[in-house]
């Protein structure tokens, strides 16, 4: 079900392929050990649901899906009506088509709902899709990045997927290498949080790290400097100078950071919220982290 | 079914109850016609559902509605098994009881989950509330607001309930005055909205303004600069000097903002996000429009 090896690494903007060269440590974290440091592989997907059941949902994601070469789909489905457009985008496809029978299906809304989970919001829209290849850390540090400051969102027991895929349209927005996620308990990539990243499930590499602590080190071999979040730190995100490689670390929300994953945290960094409701939703808080990280550089 | 005039203005921070005085200038938009100018009244909200029909759900929302002197509630249900814990809230409750029979009841889950809408993410605990008092916007600007800039978030179109409750957390975190949001079309202010608020809908004015152009008229006779937020604008938020009162105006994803409204903006200006995805959820901008507001003042 997986693609061949040979197709990595992803390349994370669809519409941008890049040549891959060895990176150095152009502004990266005093002492890390660059590209030659320990490799934290493999890293294995959770199980994920049996291709028939694979769907994916929503006007943005289905567009990105069939936009992305490295995407396999098996069928469109949309609403009646929506040929014309149905057809343009086929047309435009970059993903490969697997599988057989009619490409495209129109059909009326009781047999389309029929096909996603209760209460999906698919505006019309639904795909039927292989996952994407199971991307390392390692995958996403030698490809090269866009220019200005590198940055990897962790995350650290976020199981709800639309956090996770808001997180990832967030990463989108603000030119993030990727978004790590622990292999195990992180949602798997369907439905719901391919809703939520609105076509960035497409666009950024998802990593799935068998091992949260050991990918924080991986990516301190690399120079990048580990930040987490934690509304009890003394200093906001905004006062720390964290240079040119960045990882931004966010715990769930009730739990926080795990120790193991806190203690791989170079720096912690609060958000200047106020009492009495200062907590932040996580995707909240990455998408201003986010914004922070990138608020004084020069936009694309 | 909603409470007397009596009982307004509102207190937003229902831990800190402050003095009501007239406002002054301070900071304020040149021009702007202060407290004398013409009032928005009378706001309506739109119908809500049967008070029997009318639940907050989880555990934010649920503590933050009891804690609330201004929120009237019917009983608390919880999963057995919290008979301490609810009975310690109750007892610690500063909203009213309206209704007859026992005030707390344990249940197993089937029974519990028979009363929220399918999917609610209830975490135990149910409140059957009575709808808060509808706020106008004279009510939130004559009342004492904390130090600081004085901020709004109008959202012009905006129906998603999801959103608008996450709007609200994100005011509450950054010390927004209130959410403005026209009465027709916005979501009411009960369950997937009130969970998205975790606490939030008890702690910020939701102001449901009959037409928003004037609404965003009396904000400028107050003195406040109107900016909306549009990705095609020239410039940032940040390089804009918004003064000490601002109002933040934010479209739907799809639509963007109306021209009466759009009209009605002092300025545009967008967030720096990049191609090929630079659109983030509404709820997700304004967030981050906050922070960007809050971000070079000290943190109370």
């Amino acid at each position: 079900m997986l693609e061949p090896r040979a197709l990595l690494p992803f390349d994370r903007a669809v519409l941008r392929m890049r040549p891959i060269r060895p990176h150095g440590m152009r502004g990266g974290r005093p002492g890390g050990s660059g590209p030659g440091g320990r490799r934290d592989r493999p890293e294995q997907a959770p199980r994920d649901p049996a291709p028939g059941e694979r769907w994916i949902y929503g006007r943005h994601a289905v567009t990105a899906a069939l936009a992305n070469p490295r995407r396999r789909w098996r069928r469109l489905v949309a609403l009646a009506g929506q040929q014309e457009e149905a057809a343009a985008l086929l047309a435009g496809a970059r993903a490969s088509r697997r599988g057989e029978g009619e490409p495209l299906r129109l059909t009326d809304r009781l047999e389309f709902e029929a096909l996603l989970p209760e209460g999906a919001v698919h505006q019309g829209w639904a795909l039927q899709v292989e996952p994407l290849a199971n991307l390392d850390l390692d995958d996403v540090l030698t490809a090269e990045p866009p220019d200005g400051r590198r940055i990897v969102v962790v995350l650290d027991q976020v199981s709800d997927p639309h956090n996770v895929g808001a997180v990832l349209r967030s990463a989108a927005a603000f030119g993030a290498l990727a978004v790590v996620v622990a292999a195990h308990g992180a949602p798997s990539a369907t439905g719901a949080l391919a809703k939520a990243a609105s076509g960035a499930l497409d666009l950024v590499p998802l990593v799935r790290a068998v091992n949260l602590a050991r990918a924080l080190d991986r990516l301190k071999q690399d120079g990048f400097w580990t930040c987490g979040l934690d509304e009890r730190a003394p200093e906001t995100l905004a006062a720390l100078d964290l240079g040119e490689r960045t990882a931004l670390v966010l715990g769930s929300e009730g739990g926080g950071l795990r120790r193991l994953v806190r203690e791989r945290c170079d720096h912690l960094a609060r958000l200047p919220t106020r009492p009495p409701l200062a907590s932040l939703n996580v995707s909240t808080a990455a998408a201003i982290a986010l914004y922070e990280l990138r608020r004084g550089e020069p936009a694309e």
